[in-house]
């Protein structure tokens, strides 16, 4: 294997792959990235498994000599990232599993393991790639992914939930305190989606799907392959290869309430920092904030109560319908809620002070975000 | 008490002083910030404590009634820098050590301990205060203040040790690896101690003083006052009080060679940056660098061995005197003397392998960085 390539450009990829690459590889040859040039179409290929999630990358490279091998991704990545954007060289060596990464300041030389060793990653076999417009999968993954539960013992809590036909493609993520649900349709009525689709994506690949997503050109649709156990969600020169999350997701259409008997608007910058605010002192207890709605006052007024520490009470104008009421939340649910909505005005709907509340954009897309309320002794 | 002040300059003032509260205090009075205001001033002073380090400050607020109480350093903080830039009202209860803040959005109460459970900060019973030029106390500290010890048991090599007489002050730190000496003269021939001073001072308070330094008027002469265990340095509205560190400081003089054999000017950014990559790599060892002066090539080499993980080398061209030299150092103590030597070329200076060498900036101030090399086996 012998190439040359801009810095930059390696740097760019292998951090990439790296991603995928854990800290405590369960054998030495995962905490590797497998690199492979190709002269015939000179390009080098990078790749880096965790077992349950991969990511492959391919760019440019005047490549003189095929070849394949396993770099540590910690040590070439930090050495490369620290090199100046010029042309390196990397050559590997002829009798070892060594390559030599040579530029206008030094030369490094650094040992591999043989890609023999590399895991394949898991094929998928689907009879035709789904493809969804690149935007209506931002929205759904900046609307939903922040409420999967960061428990890895909550198996399919830890995944968004995707349901898609030809008409829709829905995304939803609970932690069994709070729900996201974005529905996205093409505007252009083109189909959302080529094929029906119900499954479970685990939240660290829709991280990384997220975080390609923002440097991929957005007209493209991306496309997925899928089968009972993966899916792989092709971006052009990345792919994105991950393990499903098995199990029945929960049947959340039925917990979102179909009326509600009161309504307020308020400015979501306004509430965000007034909670912020309430936050610090409700971190002093147990997180609950209590919610006030006067409909006479048309105003929302939040409070916490931190024996022994003091009390907070912030007030903002809302358009109130219904009547008054109390219910109280856990302030982290409503703040990471809040963030997630794209609108200056949020709307948030509820009946009772034991029956969950929703919290929707006003004029946005279409998301819907249930919190459960909390019990307080009054 | 009560007053009103804008909210920036209350935050300012409170985090400064919050920054001396310890977060495991010893009493819970101590976890508290002294707050304490005058209608005959129409000021607010403030005081944080951890039992060696006092910050104290003071600025002007609209008082209506004197008083003192201290509160929570981090709850109300945390309150107040979230709240809008605009007037904030605060006042104590009648009955209660609680006061209530109070601005356009909402009320928080809050719970704090007496004043009078407060320890009074340290007095100084100086004769008269020593003058220090605000510049030369910056290039003193910017120079040594990094090579002190952060090992809490090395006691006196935690702090720097001062030295002044009336023509120069001198500012010295080591950890037993390597030295940092700032030397400064006053160039307005003015003289650079008002009495002559021998004191080591803990670092910690020195951190505090070098970022209030930052925003203070460099105009003024910075005044200390010293007695036999404490120092006070006055900066106008704010104080730093500091327990001095006992014991006998290393005489450091004798450990700077006189005389040097061998002598090599280089960039010092690119030996930074070389430094760096290198670096990498002996992260994987011991941190051991080896450095090859190469006087016919007018050439400095760099290079690190990691058995089973790869090496590295890195050539830098060099002004070089004398004969070809290996020796090696530890390249944390080398990244670490080069930030803080201010010019774009240094000087490194040395005799054999195993005596020890001295970094100086080309053309700046008067620092001279000493570091021991480390013997390696051939």
């Amino acid at each position: 294997m012998k190439f040359s390539c801009p810095q930059a450009e390696f740097n760019t990829h292998f951090s990439l792959v790296s991603r995928a690459v854990p800290s405590r590889p369960s054998k030495p040859v995962l905490g590797n990235v497998l690199v492979t040039a190709r002269t015939d179409t000179q390009q080098v290929y990078l790749i880096g498994f965790d077992e349950t999630l991969g990511i492959q990358t391919a760019f440019a490279a005047q490549v003189e000599e095929s070849g394949s091998l396993t770099l540590p991704a910690k040590l070439l990545g930090d050495i490369v990232s620290r090199l100046p954007n010029e042309d390196i060289n990397i050559a590997e060596d002829d009798d070892e599993p060594v390559v030599t990464l040579s530029c206008s300041s030094g030369r490094y030389q650094v040992r591999g393991l043989s890609a023999e060793d590399y895991p394949q990653l898991p094929q998928v076999e689907a009879s035709e790639p789904i493809k969804v417009a690149a935007e209506a999968l931002i929205e759904g993954l900046r609307g939903a992914l922040f409420a999967t539960s960061s428990d890895e013992t909550k198996q399919v809590l830890t995944g968004v939930h995707l349901t898609a036909d030809s008409e829709s493609l829905e995304f939803a993520a609970t932690d069994g305190h709070r729900l996201a649900v974005v529905k996205t349709v093409d505007e252009s009525g083109a189909p959302a989606s080529s094929v029906d689709m119900n499954v479970t994506i685990p939240g660290k690949a829709l991280r990384e799907l997220e975080r390609i997503l923002q440097i991929y050109p957005s007209n493209e649709p991306v496309s997925f392959q899928l089968d009972q156990t993966q899916v792989v969600f092709d971006l052009g020169q990345q792919r994105i290869t991950t393990r499903l999350l098995e199990g029945q997701y929960p049947n959340y259409r039925q917990l979102i309430p179909k009326q509600f008997e009161r309504q307020l608007t308020v400015d979501r910058k306004q509430l965000t920092a007034s909670l912020e605010r309430i936050a610090v002192m409700a971190d002093q207890r147990n997180n609950i904030v209590k919610l006030s709605i006067d409909s006479s006052a048309q105003s929302l007024a939040i409070s916490v109560e931190a024996q022994e520490v003091g009390s907070g009470l912030e007030n903002l104008p809302a358009q109130v319908t219904g009547e008054n009421l109390e219910i109280a939340f856990n302030v982290r649910y409503l703040l990471e809620g809040l963030k997630a909505l794209p609108t200056a005005e949020i709307q948030i709907q509820c009946n009772t002070a034991t029956s969950p509340s929703v919290l929707t954009p006003l004029g946005g897309p279409n998301i819907t975000y249930l919190v459960m309320p909390v019990q307080i002794r009054s």
